[in-house]
């Protein structure tokens, strides 16, 4: 986990509210749910690996004490690993106040007990919309449209979205003579694709499922370049417009749960060599906490991924600094306030023996002006500015 | 710990960015701390009571196992219960990127196994304001200053700051005949004054230090009234200027935690029975972690107190809907583009055999105006949104 430096909050505050301020202009609405939920629920089994990385919070009290000597769960509650497990339970909760068709939008951390390794980390800030109650394309359309949007509203074009379909995908490993129980872990293989080429995933294929799987695993993923858009796809591709010329249908395309039912999503960007986000619908899941099928389909963003791409925006943070000396400190605030009532980012600095070394420091912090408080200057309209570089 | 409805996501999120806002506008640096510490720090001794609420988090894999094993602590992190721990933490971490005098503001979620009551919560926001590196009363002008205008910012004028020292209240108990060793234990007992009133306070301290302390006390506390700011204050007083008008001294005002060495505030406003803020100085506390002393003072703002007494403003989240049919879906997503792009807000609903429920209920969520799209109208010019009330 991360401590953050104060330049770069500021960059990364700039660009939450650019990708919210853009989702909720197509009318998703923001919710916030708590990072701590119920251990049951995040091993439910709906969560796929994730559910092996939670961080679980101890029992508290004589709870705790009682689960010990009874050799019970320990843990009653874990850190979220994703917002999507929330955003179901949440909706399970309050959908009764929430309209029929729910467009929601969350932004926020998640965690993972990972190994740390490079350009992971165990809190990282997901950004999520789901459309939940639309069973229609119209749903998948919407999220794709206003994921492109968002990414456009920090200046990331040209990203490029991956389609699949669950449906698409078992009936093409079904072409290649695998069982319906053995479709998941043909799926895990097939996954490999990007880094082990079609040979190694036919080489792993033959290995679990005979020679027979291999040999077609092979001339099907040799003939995928001639591949046209499915006709299950269609309706998406003409509905989103001139959005359609960044989608890619990708009949290799897996994403990694389980629960996923229909259409999966990869975001890929030109700058990252990993995916930017993904999703998928997941028609099954709000069933499991609410009692009754409900659909849902949501794309999710990983913002730290956005940022390492956006990089830090350099304009963030400048503010101009008041140097005052000790006796003149009821002037300096009272200066401060008139200034930042004018408009101003101004900060207040006590005069040190050293000015320079002051004023190097606070160019550093994102200074770009200074001015030195007298009692001359002591009014605003007296006071200037000199510019610090 | 609760879920938020969209309305108040972004009533809450608007108050936030004001507050930060006027932060930044002083000169006040963002950071960002994880959620998780170290249970070690956590546990130091140094949160007083807060420490007894911390959710701790479950070593994992093979190092639980083995701690459970051996009976070793099973646990290894926590969630943080405040901000100001994880800011010393943080300060000693990257001190060397930070500037001499550094002038930190953390908005974020903490976290404390508490027994939910009303107006409690078990995750909530603080919003801190701290100035690490100057031992100066110029620090505390400022924190003060900064607080007042937020506040204001926020639409929360009327505020008052009570002000005491901890060198104060010792001089103070020490009068009463308290031993220094016995000095906290006074402190507790004089915190309840709110609660017990004058005679429920000498009565305990009594029942503790016996009558002589009982009737000194009964004395102190029934001559405040007449009480002026001692001249330790008097700095400050002036230096806030008009800001010295919200400032009372409260020389029975204690705060609970351990690691105050001077300057202790809170923050009271009519509106709220409760105080809305608090904080101090603890010149101590870095050098914990540092190895080295470093002064510091801070003061931080009970979000969720702010968010209750401003309360949800109406203007928040209003937008319009384009009711479309399936078939023209394309034109429907093409056309909120054009519309966010030109400054609205827009949300899209597939026509339902009830169009009155659908725009009741949009009405319900915030809308202000809805179009019904038609192949005559697919165009931005004519389409004409009527109002919804």
């Amino acid at each position: 986990m991360r401590d953050f430096l104060p330049g770069s909050v500021e960059a990364r505050q700039s660009l939450i509210g650019k990708i919210s301020t853009s989702y909720l202009s197509r009318g998703f609405q923001q919710i916030e749910t708590p990072v701590v939920e119920d251990l049951d629920r995040l091993s439910s089994g709906q969560g796929g690996d994730n559910e092996k990385l939670v961080f679980k919070i101890q029992k508290r009290g004589e709870e705790f004490e009682r689960a010990l000597a009874e050799g019970e769960d320990l843990a009653d509650l874990g850190l979220r690993f994703d917002l999507t497990v929330p955003l179901t339970r949440y909706y399970a909760t309050n959908h009764s106040k929430l309209p029929r068709v729910f467009k929601a939008m969350q932004i926020g951390p998640v965690f993972r007990a990972e190994r740390p390794q490079k350009g992971r980390y165990r809190q990282f800030i997901q950004c999520d919309i789901d459309i939940i109650g639309d069973d229609s394309l119209a749903a998948e359309a919407e999220l794709i449209s206003a994921s492109l949007a968002a990414l456009e509203a920090v200046g990331l074009e040209g990203a490029v979205i991956r389609i699949n379909h669950r449906e698409l995908l078992r009936a093409n490993i079904a072409a290649l003579g695998v069982s319906d129980s053995d479709a998941l872990s043909a799926m895990i293989t097939i996954d490999k694709l990007d880094k082990v080429g079609i040979e190694g995933v036919a080489l792993e294929l033959g290995e679990k499922f005979g020679s027979e799987v291999s040999t077609k695993a092979a001339s099907w993923l040799g003939s995928l370049e001639q591949n046209q858009t499915p006709e299950i796809l269609m309706p998406l591709m003409e509905a989103v417009g001139e959005s359609a010329a960044s989608l890619r249908y990708d009949p290799t395309l897996v994403r990694g749960m389980g629960y996923y039912t229909g259409t999966i999503f990869e975001i890929e960007h030109p700058g990252s060599s990993s995916s930017i986000g993904g999703g998928g619908r997941y028609d099954g899941m709000v069933g499991k906490w609410l009692g009754k099928d409900v659909p849902a389909v949501g794309i999710s963003l990983g913002f730290e991924r956005i940022a390492d791409l956006v990089g830090e925006s350099s304009g963030e943070g400048s503010f101009q600094v008041l140097v005052y000396q000790f006796e003149h400190l009821a002037a300096a605030i009272r200066l401060q306030s008139e200034l930042v009532a004018a408009g101003h980012r101004v900060r207040l600095e006590q005069k040190p023996k050293n000015l320079k070394a002051l004023l190097e420091e606070m160019t550093a912090a994102g200074a770009t002006g200074f001015a030195i408080l007298s009692e001359e200057n002591a009014n605003i309209e007296d006071l200037e500015f000199k510019p610090l570089s």
